[in-house]
């Protein structure tokens, strides 16, 4: 059996790696009593958390936590009309995080995910992990069979073109779960007592060319060199379609690295997710997007962006044009997407003004 | 530290899978010692041995196991002038198995391959595992981001499109090495000591278009998908390179395999690795491999097949004359390989003339 972390005891990391570089962006609606076991890995980093739904309610965050919060009303006084883009009452209002940190890297990650052991049992520090992950190259040109090549003991193996061992710049670290795991209501209905006790201990770039269904559940990025692209999208309140919030972002992302070179990489660390959400629940938000997404794949899929499109707005706003054009006979809602996708660029650009050279 | 597993006293598999539809093809120049670990999983099934270098040796095989040998004598006799296409001191000379095999399924390994342990300490049946893994399908088109959906315990994750979730047949399982990596003599004379101890409890499908360094060592496949295309070129007595036998198998295999819509799959079994070969003796084989592949590599990513090329052979000759067309540039040696590839398929259509349905 799969059970968290004791974190009980474990000293406070005091030599947290990239402590002033890094913001840790929580979405919730409820007091972050799970923040209590994550103290020794979190407490050294700064936390923006982004409170959903009802913005009279007092977030209660755990003492000694370093944090900012963000409720509805603060969305809407700092965007104006242009808080239209940032979602109400799904998590995927947590990219208005993403927006407002001023810091080089995130980490973002669900307020019912607790830490995960490894098979020795210790317990696993996921943001150190992650940290390790962005630090060091990707390798999505050539496949490595023994995973990260840059993982100690272990390299590129026979075969592998000399030229391409430098790999390129890692944008994303996509973590994973033990215990409950990543399941559609489909799956989640089939299969209601499918717990994940496998771990793998391998970390991989997802290779180019290749989409991946990304979860926002335990994710880090590069700000500077993918931040614009982590658009979470229009879902829950006023919207036909939930649950597609961080896949979305992940079709986006995966296209644009994909198009400016650079890396994204999943397996390690792992977190442990405590609590399966409601099948029903979660078929209701779903099931347009189960029709949908197979047109949005193939759609993602051939979507070519042009050699003009350097930077990451102006591939992400070529791609709201491919949007707009092509998803939009499925439904009208892929041409408000379309247009909310423009928002929120504009939107980033007047938060974050000063572009980094 | 890793080490072998000890397999005396696990009782011998009665029921072994697919007994009498595999075949095993093991290269060899010495006595078959190494069987004698093998004995509790491998006895059941019938050998197929390629005896490299002096025919008049001979080579020893344990008690009880049942075997047809081959020596360079009967490669001659049974191949007459096309036996010119079989590689001579080399272990690519294995490929001569895949050929006179009569059965649908393969596995070659080494016989510096013993029985590993996994993170338990239970020994390994690396067969067992090869066959799991051919006998279920691929997902080339999507990357699962909880590896192998196939796997009991796993699935695919949310955001996986469900017309995808059939799969594809699988042609391929590629299985990995504890204790010494599968690495290229530049690797081994910078990290001597490096040994491989991280067992990744993990299978995976290598995604359509991404080519992957395959090694021969620990390798099954399915004759009748893509037996045609395991041809392992010309190495070794004669030749200008070595040790890039399996590599060019695996680079037509992946093309082959994208183009007629099956799978690959890399990760689990290992087996353990017991002896690496000589550095200095592989760099002198290895070197001129390791300036081609920086163009051989780029030729196989953009290689496109023709619609026309529904069978395996059609697309391994499509192949031979793009490699005549744009390879030979590079050095003679090319011409001469694409005229022993087209070789290669007149021998096997001969030794294999009822093409199965």
């Amino acid at each position: 059996m799969v059970e968290p972390a004791n974190t009980v005891g474990i000293p406070l990391n005091h030599t947290a790696l990239l402590k002033d570089e890094l913001d840790i962006v929580i979405p919730t609606i409820r007091n972050l009593d799970f923040l209590e076991m994550w103290r020794p890995f979190l407490q050294p980093y700064h936390l923006i958390i982004v409170q959903d739904g009802d913005p009279s309610k007092t977030i209660n965050v755990p003492e000694g936590f370093d944090y900012e919060l963000y409720n509805r009303n603060d969305i809407n006084r700092i965007l104006g009309p242009k808080a239209s883009c940032i979602s109400f009452k799904d998590s995927a209002c947590r990219c208005f995080g993403y927006m407002v940190s001023k810091k080089k890297y995130i980490f973002t990650i669900d307020d019912d995910c607790f830490v995960a052991k490894d098979p020795s049992g210790k317990a696993v520090n996921a943001l150190e992990q992650h940290i390790k992950n962005l630090l060091c190259p990707s390798s999505p040109l050539f496949f490595n069979t023994l995973y990260d090549p840059y993982r100690e003991g272990a390299d590129f193996v026979r075969g592998y073109p000399f030229s391409l061992r430098e790999g390129v710049s890692t944008a994303v670290s996509h973590g994973l779960w033990l215990n409950i795991p990543d399941y559609d209501a489909p799956t989640q209905l089939v299969k209601p007592k499918e717990r994940n006790t496998r771990y793998v201990d391998a970390v991989m770039t997802i290779p180019k060319g290749t989409l991946f269904p990304m979860c926002g559940m335990n994710l880090a990025f590069d700000r500077d060199l993918i931040g614009p692209a982590m658009y979470f999208g229009l879902m829950g309140d006023g919207q036909p379609i939930g649950r597609y919030d961080d896949m979305w972002a992940g079709w986006c992302v995966k296209v644009i690295c994909d198009h400016l070179g650079l890396g994204v990489k999943t397996g390690l660390p792992y977190i442990y997710h405590s609590k399966a959400s409601n099948p029903f629940v979660n078929l209701k938000k779903e099931y347009k997007g189960i029709f949908w997404q197979e047109d949005i794949i193939p759609f993602f899929q051939s979507a070519k962006l042009s050699k003009e499109a350097v930077t990451v707005q102006q591939c992400y706003i070529e791609l709201s044009k491919m949007v707009k054009e092509k998803l939009s006979a499925i439904d009208p809602y892929f041409d408000k997407l379309a247009d909310a996708m423009v928002t929120w660029i504009e939107a980033w650009d007047e938060l974050n003004p000063a572009t980094k050279a």
